[in-house]
């Protein structure tokens, strides 16, 4: 039931399209899966996600075994019917929640706004597991690698992610070489739990580390590469700003077995995209779109910027509670097939945004998700046709 | 383009089955308008509305006037093609908002939540108009009967509704008599300033008002069935429980031109709306449906409460907080059509609801106004076959 098929491969960078087959359906890659963190996207329903050409979506492990419970759900039937999506969606392993809530996301560490500790919900982490406190009623868990997999089970995504220990940027070398070999150790734990279970109904992803370190990278992506693993997931600190992170994705791309599907976590913006399709990168998921559409922020390409004879100056989004768009009949982005662009003008967004109206949220969110589906459809055309450079000039102001 | 054909009389009550025909269609009435407060539905898309089989909304031009402005909303094309709706609607006055807002909606009047004095947003009452403080910025308005259907006008709705002063319940008939003759001086003022206007792009209702005292009543029935209005409103207050605001209705009724279509401001419960029906009732507004979407609520029918084997002790809804739903893999209505029901299960929606996401807003107000839409057709159809007490036995547990 799962395969992953090369279609292409571009002549002049890393860059490739491929088909990633699951028992819910195919996804087309380069894609984009967007965050149903606690098994809802925030603002869309299902058939908004469907209408808007969404291939996949997922959801939170670390979220749900505390709010419902992997038990509820899997009475339910599983995540799939528990949230009315048919299509193919990954859990991740938890490990990332416990490990980040209160350090910041991946994202925000490569945009400097991470913090300097561990969060306080975190409390140990030793060789069994993470052991944390329920951000809901403060009581103690242990995340282990066994747990983490047949949560993940409860839960049936179609696929599944390794635990490991998710580190922050400003740990040293020596910290991240030890963490690197606990998260190896872990992979091993986590894979031969998931041999226990049936095959074929779900596919497990393992995480390559190492920090901004080329030699842990290597060491890394070689274990990963060693045991049967479906897909590989770039994870880890992919250092403090977005050079950093390009360096950080070329080397841990670089020996990693490129006949597996890669996904890279926590990943999002326009231009990190197009860099991590160069680099081979096959899947991306991050909360920005959706997040920055509950703040008024709707994606658009640089056309629009061009229309409103304005210098973008490297921003990918419109902020529409500017009050420059109180009267402004247009929609979002002319060229754009989504129901809002489709329904609404900027100056009703506008209005909704001030009015404080849960509408407005919806109406950004089927924006910006039909913006990144198209984007990544647009990808795809490229890569094909090997015009990705051209491509990424009408998407983004400067490299 | 505007009319009211009357289809059907039932012959052993008032109710009627009705054609209100607008530019922007036909609502077969009786039929429940749903409110578009600041010109959106809090938690559904035009598309959802259309989805769910609605065939009317109303927007308030005290919010509209405010923000984003009734010019802005001129300028977009007027409220149809500002908010992406194309089918009937309808404005109210601005007047219920301004006299309203601090004391409470009439709903929670008659349910015995009103307060007990003026709202501080409302200064003066004078001849002339009402004088008011802006909610949002503190800026002082006078809103005069033209300048209300002036207002109106620039909206664009295709009903519209006269200015008058809505009192509160505690009032004493003195007042409420003085007050009478206020608000019938605006209706013709009112009246006045429409017919400056051009014909046949919008209709204006009267509003009838007298408070809970009988002769009142008759009073302002005779005055506003002797003017040329296309439809009448019942407003004022409808006394301080229901058993009063069934004589209420009643005595308004009864003396009031029935050729013409009739709304009831600002009631939406589900014996509300049998007995409204009965006394030849045609429309309904009320928040409700929206607003118990947003804090959890759905409306059900009876069969929902015989299959949980429950006394819904006269509750008209399910509150999906409740921790008995977390495993309940069933629709919140097994027999509703709405596309939550389709998609979600009451364990679902509970989880959703714990989680503070807002898909939970969104899928029960979706289903809520799918109930109401579902109820009035229930309700048109009975009239139609002589059995409206009969199938009021099925949405209610008393009258």
């Amino acid at each position: 039931m799962f395969n992953f098929e090369i279609c292409f491969k571009a002549p002049s960078s890393k860059a490739r399209l491929g088909r990633l087959t699951t028992p819910h359906g195919v996804v087309e890659t380069p894609a984009f899966i967007f965050c149903a963190t606690k098994a809802a996207i925030k603002g869309a329903t299902p058939q908004d996600m469907k209408r808007e050409k969404t291939q996949i979506i997922l959801s939170n492990t670390y979220h749900l075994m505390l709010q419902p419970g992997s038990d509820v759900v899997a009475k339910m039937g599983g995540l799939h019917t528990f949230m009315g999506w048919d299509g193919p969606m990954l859990t991740d392993s938890g490990g990332f929640q416990i490990f980040s809530l209160g350090h910041g996301s991946v994202a925000e560490e490569v945009k400097g706004k991470r913090g300097t500790s561990r969060p306080k919900s975190l409390l140990k982490i030793q060789e069994e597991g993470a052991t944390f406190k329920s951000y809901i009623d403060g009581k103690m868990h242990l995340l282990t690698p066994e747990k983490s997999i047949q949560v993940q089970r409860g839960l049936g995504a179609d696929l599944i992610v390794v635990l490991d220990e998710c580190t922050p940027f400003h740990v040293d070398k020596a910290y991240t070489e030890r963490s690197l070999y606990l998260s190896h150790r872990w992979a091993e734990r986590s894979l031969k739990e998931f041999q226990k279970g049936p095959s074929g109904v779900q596919a497990l992803y393992g995480i390559t580390q190492g920090g901004v370190y080329p030699d842990l990278r290597k060491i890394a992506a070689e274990f990963v590469n060693s045991l049967p693993f479906f897909g590989t997931a770039v994870g880890g600190s992919l250092g403090a700003d977005k050079a950093q992170m390009k360096e950080v994705v070329e080397m841990a791309m670089e020996p990693l077995d490129p006949s597996r599907p890669v996904h890279l976590l926590g990943i999002g913006g326009i231009s990190d995209i197009f860099y991590g399709v160069t680099q081979g990168i096959d899947t991306f998921d991050c909360v920005h779109p959706t997040r920055l559409a509950r703040h008024g922020g709707a994606l658009v390409p640089l056309s629009v910027w061009e229309e409103l004879a304005e210098d973008p100056k490297g921003r990918e989004h419109l902020n529409l509670r500017n009050a420059h768009f109180r009267e402004d009949p247009r929609p979002i982005d002319a060229s754009c097939g989504c129901q809002t662009c489709q329904t609404f003008s900027r100056s009703y967004l506008h209005h909704l945004l001030k009015a404080g109206e849960l509408l407005a949220m919806t109406a950004l969110t089927i924006h910006n998700i039909h913006f990144m589906n198209r984007l990544l459809a647009r990808i795809r055309l490229a890569i094909e046709t090997n015009t990705l450079a051209e491509e990424q000039k009408k998407w983004m102001s400067y490299p």
